[in-house]
């Protein structure tokens, strides 16, 4: 394929993520077909031709059919609201896109479920954007687990902490609405630590979690009316995977001074494997070889060794950033589209991490494990 | 009171710790009464000699019994292995001595009950060595909290780990027999954690907890056999707190390259705290205030401003050891003596946290919830 | 002015990173011109094409001559080895063109004042790549300083250490020859150290320095023999700024483990800042205010508020990268193109830099301070 | 030798922790002579009274002179004002005891020589106080250091950074003179970094310094006068060792922050350790060897393998404290005393460093290169 045509609905925190990341792909890897930027999609005409320019893309568009049908499009980046994933992403496979939408996948499982029949007759890629996972230092880190670096995996633990929703002064919105916004921390947040789980470990299996709304009533703006918070804030679990291993999972949008911290340790026969995605390009390793006095936890910094950070910067240590892994999200969705394989987080993936969050909420609700695989 | 004569039980590990402690708790607070170290107690009787005269001690004996009716003894320092602390605990609070014992309480939570029987009809005060929480950076971590510094406190979270039998070669021995040892992580390591839970939030209601031994069989020493291991490597659970909020507590002897890591985190609805007692000397906090663009975590470093540090030394930063730890718990007792208050912890606190590391037991056995108070 | 066109020299590490910057600057930024990306010149016909139509230029040129005069060519980038920059740029100025060059200036201080008089009459703009200094963080510890958040700057200290020459076995090139390359250390990283200096404290008016070559020959690829390397792996070292200050630089191309150390301490007289550019999305901050017992130094992570951070992601602590700095040195030339004013570091600023850099060399010759402004 | 009897002269901060590291050097060890605590000696009758009670003394005196004859004295502790350090230092000696004596050795070089020509005369040991150098992390470090595990060492950096004197609202003290106080900053904490260099590097040679007296005058208590400050806050200096190294020294006693900041990097030419004294039970090592992919500074936590940590706890990471460090000492001198070798630092050794900081301010008022032995 000589070049691919990229249409991308949304023009927000992650709408501009996804077009920086189709302006870097072939500059920063080469190998890939040449990437037309051909029509941006977004419900407010000023701002979507404005951006439209601004991105680079040929088009401007404000009725995101107009585009399932056309023939310059050959993906579509959706990064809509969680309630219009479903909709979207169906018909787009229907008319057989490459599709590679946001996360969660939808609002509820039923939605996820129906997304993921839909990939399953479709001849087009899913892609979720599970945005951590493609950092050079994670997949290192699945390389190390794999080659037994640490033994083999007995135990993991995560974490994923925000606090965009701890201060009881955030006004009311339809994030905190089920019918709008499906879950709380669950949707928002947690499923990114479920995608590290699915990858280094395998699927989660069961789990008996606990939830909670901190925030219980938020301010509506505009008003000096006081209104429910729908969803959860916290939300943790203990879970067993398919392999049998055990595990815990962390999760709050509601803890005070964390902006992004997403920590996992991989605990091992052998050794132990620690990450922190404040500190993205950073690996603590510690492996129980060599003389006990010099042993300790290794800080690796990731470099041109640890694939593909090398296609960034041939300088090691010079940091890579957020926007940069959705670069290497979009060059494995080429590489898929080029060879015929499945992505990784596709929408069957997608439908596993879904259970997982929903498998939570329900255990939380019953006060009992649940199983989820 | 212008003296107090001491005996203590054991030579190993805490058996030490408890004689520095015992030299140096005059030294370092001043307002104390003379401490006279009487009687050193342990079953080898060449060994028990040597160190009572390196640790100070008028005698060494090696019959425990004597040191009951002893009437030069008014403090019983326990350090002997866990099976026998109901007994010698129990003896010495009828002989009207005060009562130091080393954690966990005792093998099983009827011992544990019945200690607590004996506390309450004693005149003498009792206290667990619970190690960590007379740490100047907790009890300012405490003072924080109660000042609500972080606002309500909303969730708490902490991890245990050592990797004292993260090695499969580490022979077997009784601490792999519940017979003799009890619990595996459970006893020897997550009551910590519950110690540190139960000062700064309050005490757990209930427990979800799993529970798995990594390093199933050991070798014997000396022969050719492989000998199961009868209790837990790693043990965790989501819980509530009586004040309603939910936690989460991790533990394991098998996390490689974790040599005392005790971790937690106090999740408030204006800030955060958290600590590491691998950096035993610094306080993490966070708060929601001044301006956002300075906001961050604080590393507080211990000095004189966070009683008792100062009596160790007048210069901030210079750093207290794990052993002056134990000076501050010693202090603790001589001053609940002084005044007739109940330490923190004594018995009947100590058995609150046995009910919630039993229950953890429970719990990951019967795959439920099980309320631990 | 609508549109601006661009030219680029060298195909390398760094004129990868000028070719993303400025595919990126429009999508980040929204309010500059159109960028177009008109020719791409290096030495060789067959990687420039293929470069050229990765990174998006209209053309390919292998004779930089060519672009001088290209009427659609209004800002170069120069990228090209160090000994012809003075060469390029002076051409460039001269066509009108605004330069974009990366540093050092130059190979020879008369090389970079003779850069310096052709900028001083030439219409356009002057920008010297000092990549660190754009930096959120960075930018903001200025802010903090103008606005004596740490009271009055007191003293300065500041390290920059690689390890790309650590080896032995890293083979003779041309960077160890002072007719090619000119100065080792000093000119590759001292001289990023020296920007920040003078950026947050100001210029720096006399140094008393020392240097070293760690490896002093060096394998010949493809021979057995073994060549003199001339110039410095390690260069430090006591300065005085022109405002009275005294401050310490330290540096080494051969400092085992470091990939891009470079560290800065700012003390004054209410506090003190300090930075790494190995966590770049972190400044540490300690002001002496509020109670003592809560003091202690902030890790504060960059986010919105810190501008231009949001430009990137609204969320905070997302974490920047190395790339995206170059794409905020990008957007200031644009700035500076448009309004009129001076960048920072232009060419007169930057010879104030190759001043310290030389005179370093000079007083570690001669073993005396030498003044530098 | 079955006992030996102390002397102790000061109740101060150093006082009181020699006290300490006196009652607890053979409860630690085990294997040294038995410790008389004799006599404890200071100008306040009531307070030096109630001290020897606490800390265990025999005898309370206010009369140094009187321990000088006192056959009961084998060796004396000396924590006095540094303007008497000689005269007790040498009547000490001259009457046959073994001298510890708190760092720094005196105000002027001459009384400096002036005790180490007692000292070659003496029969006693003499040990300076470098609290810091006893260090587990230290002596582990210099161990590798010896066995070439980071390769030849070509570089050293150390700073040393408090903030006593940092608030322009401390007021003036006879610290602030220099008849009566010596030195600032280079007699109180760069004088720890030079044992740190000489220790681990080796004997400095020559410097060139520079010094700067930040806050110029201060408030006399219980008046509205401001007096001036005589000597330094803040010392620096780049210098070159005996074996032809070069490195850096930076010290400040107003920086902000910094509480007991002792850090270095050793700089190999196959790896490089480095050590901060704020974590002084963690090393950090970085080693050229292994996949580069998995290399990284390790954080290496002191335990047991490191010598003599065992002896205080056989539990790894369990942190020592400063008071602990000073019991090592204690050790040392000790067994100096067992086996008739010289200690390190001895007076012969000290008298090196004192030249080195007496050569850093001769440096810095002459602004040129000295040579300091």
């Amino acid at each position: 394929m000589t070049s691919l045509g990229i249409g991308l609905i949304g023009t927000g925190f992650m709408g501009k993520c996804h077009a920086m990341a189709w302006s870097h792909v072939r500059p920063v890897f080469g190998d890939v077909p040449e990437i037309r930027l051909e029509t941006l999609c977004d419900i407010d005409p000023d701002v979507t031709q404005k951006r439209a320019a601004e991105y680079g893309f040929a088009r401007a568009e404000t009725d995101w059919r107009k585009l399932v049908d056309d023939k310059r499009i050959d993906i579509i980046s959706i990064t809509s609201p969680n309630n219009v994933h479903r909709e979207m992403a169906v018909a787009f496979l229907e008319a057989g896109k490459h599709v590679w939408c946001e996360k969660p996948m939808a609002l509820t499982l039923e939605e996820a479920e129906a997304m993921t029949v839909a990939a399953t007759k479709a001849k087009g890629r899913t892609l979720l954007g599970y945005n951590y996972i493609k950092n050079p230092a994670v997949l290192h880190a699945k390389k190390l687990i794999d080659a037994k670096a640490i033994g083999d995996v007995v135990h993991f633990r995560g974490q994923v902490d925000e606090d965009y929703l701890a201060s009881p002064d955030v006004p009311w919105s339809k994030r905190a609405r089920i019918d709008l916004w499906g879950l709380g921390t669950l949707g928002d947040i947690t499923c990114h630590l479920v995608s590290f789980a699915h990858l280094l470990i395998g699927d989660i299996a069961s789990v008996s979690a606990d939830m909670e709304t901190v925030v219980k009533q938020r301010p509506v703006p505009g008003t000096s009316e006081m209104r429910e918070v729908e969803n959860e804030d916290i939300a943790h679990a203990i879970v067993r995977f398919k392999s049998g291993i055990s595990g815990m999972l962390a999760s709050s949008r509601a803890a005070w001074g964390r902006k992004n911290l997403i920590r996992f340790e991989v605990h091992g026969t052998k050794g132990m494997l620690t990450f922190d995605q404040e500190r993205l390009n950073e690996l603590q390793l510690y492996m129980s070889e060599g003389p006990e006095e010099t042993r300790g936890f290794r800080t690796i910094l990731t470099g041109p060794v640890h694939t593909p950070y090398g296609q960034f910067t041939p300088a090691p240590g010079h940091q890579l950033g957020f926007n940069e892994l959705k670069v290497i999200e979009a060059k494995h969705l080429l590489d898929c589209i080029a060879n015929g394989k499945e992505c990784f987080v596709n929408f069957a993936e997608g439908l596993k991490i879904e259970r997982v969050i929903h498998g939570m909420a329900q255990s939380a609700r019953e006060r009992k494990w649940v199983d989820v695989a």
